[in-house]
């Protein structure tokens, strides 16, 4: 159905409605794809979609994004994937070199923001070395949208003014050694670990040395936004081995903090595919927030 | 051009072949309007948008993206604007409510992501309290999208595996005292300050107290992904000096980081716009990223 044959000429009426660029050949648009759910791409980026020649990917872009390409482009897989090697960085970026001085419109796909944990800036600097035109085209990275679909706001002004986001696995498998929990348990209320399930228990722990408390609410969210979208609500004690017990299918975004808790009020998702029951006042809070329940309108 | 007759045609041909929803009659969609350029609108966004009876948004969102709602739509401000006083919060909230009552499809547009400094959880709670079905649809935070705009990855591997993202501005007009400054200035080296121009004087100061160095790289970027985008390159030390001689219209972002000296190699718009030179090499590292410039597809 995506491939459907009326697709193109439709989006060229949109893309000239809306005065979205062309994609000229020989450039290199680094695009962000969303966490997963197509119809979190920009409008951008299902406009490179719509014309590249070649395709190159990432492991974290959803195959429902992937159908959606124009007829006729290539796809080209580049990650890691079955404990298979990954192709080298350097690789890729020669990859994309070689592609677009062959003339070739390339479209670089990655999960989610390719600046945000994504090695975007590392692809793009060789293509400056090499003398090829490109763009940046950002994507709604998984710890807001994904997040947004659990129903967990990144920020609520009752919780947080500030949220950090931190990576817990590196290219070679270890915890960054850059990173200083200590601080950021003390600087940030609320905290998104992208690809941490493998260190759960040592970021655990040391958000705990650090004066976190054992009970603080901790989501783990897997394959966030697409179909397969789970969300497993423990605590800080309790994380390691809950994720442990529940085996859950990566990618996965770890979320600790209070705005955990906003996810009973806030589970639009389920409550529209299952029917949840949604509580308007999750914190406790309702006298500062208002009663809605018989107020305008009626 | 934006509302030409074909658009909302073609726009139907596309969201059937995305199997993007419908927007069903009495619903409220909480939808991020991203940083401002419409092409960082989400297929969810722009599918709102085609549908919507009527689109209450705020300051944030730009003009050009309100000329891409369907013809007929209504549009609704709710924000503050020239020195006016802005509804309440309250006061949006029973909006949404009475208008979903009367049967409305209602689009809660922001600027940015509903969920990330945009008190989307407030106003979606006080439609759970008041029984209105809601969906929320991320957007593009101009805290990445706005960075990527002026060539600065939020993170790269060279420089940081965490990034804060902060508000400096309360409702009150305050910096909100809970932002524990000194903790943020140790655990995450690249901070990127939304709304924090009014208070950077006491900002640069608080980082610096806590052993941030004054020639630290910052970049104030103004109305990020617009047609009207300036960026200011500083450091912390001159940074309030140099935002209030330069009289920088808000909203602004403030990026506060070694991050910033990747513009230098990045600035993809400012290149094709106006054909800056990049540099493949602004860290100085490019022993260790490999020399592009003969290699690969000669």
């Amino acid at each position: 159905m995506s491939r459907s044959s009326n697709l193109p000429f439709a989006w060229r009426a949109v893309r000239s409605a809306t005065a979205l660029p062309a994609f000229d050949p020989g450039w290199v648009w680094l695009v962000g794809a969303g966490p997963g759910d197509p119809g979190l791409l920009t409008l951008h980026a299902f406009n490179a979609l719509q014309q590249a020649d070649i395709i190159v990917y990432d492991a974290l872009v959803d195959d429902a994004i992937l159908n959606l390409a124009r007829p006729g482009a290539e796809v080209e897989y580049a990650g890691k994937r079955g404990g298979k090697a990954s192709p080298k960085q350097r690789d890729i970026s020669l990859r994309l070199i070689e592609l677009a001085r062959r003339g070739k419109r390339v479209l670089r796909l990655k999960g989610g923001d390719p600046f945000l944990f994504g090695r975007g800036g590392e692809e793009a600097l060789a293509l400056v070395g090499a003398d090829i035109p490109f763009r940046i085209v950002p994507g709604v990275t998984s710890g807001i949208g994904g997040l947004a679909y659990a129903g967990i706001p990144a920020t609520h002004r009752e919780i947080n003014h500030a949220v950090t986001f931190v990576t817990g696995h590196m290219a070679g498998g270890d915890v960054p050694d850059t990173i200083n929990w200590r601080a950021l348990a003390e600087g940030s209320p609320v905290i998104v670990i992208y690809m941490g399930l493998k260190h759960l228990p040592r970021i655990s722990a040391e958000l705990i040395a650090a004066g976190r408390s054992v009970d603080e609410p901790v989501a783990i969210i897997s394959q966030a936004t697409t179909a397969r979208q789970t969300v497993l609500e423990t605590t800080l004690g309790r994380a390691p081995r809950d994720a442990e017990k529940g085996a859950i299918p990566a990618p996965a975004l770890i979320v600790v903090g209070e705005a955990v808790r906003l996810r009973a009020g806030l589970d639009w998702l389920s409550a529209s595919l299952h029917g949840r029951i949604l509580e308007p006042d999750p914190l406790g809070t309702r006298a500062a927030t208002g009663d809605y329940s018989r107020t305008a309108g009626e």
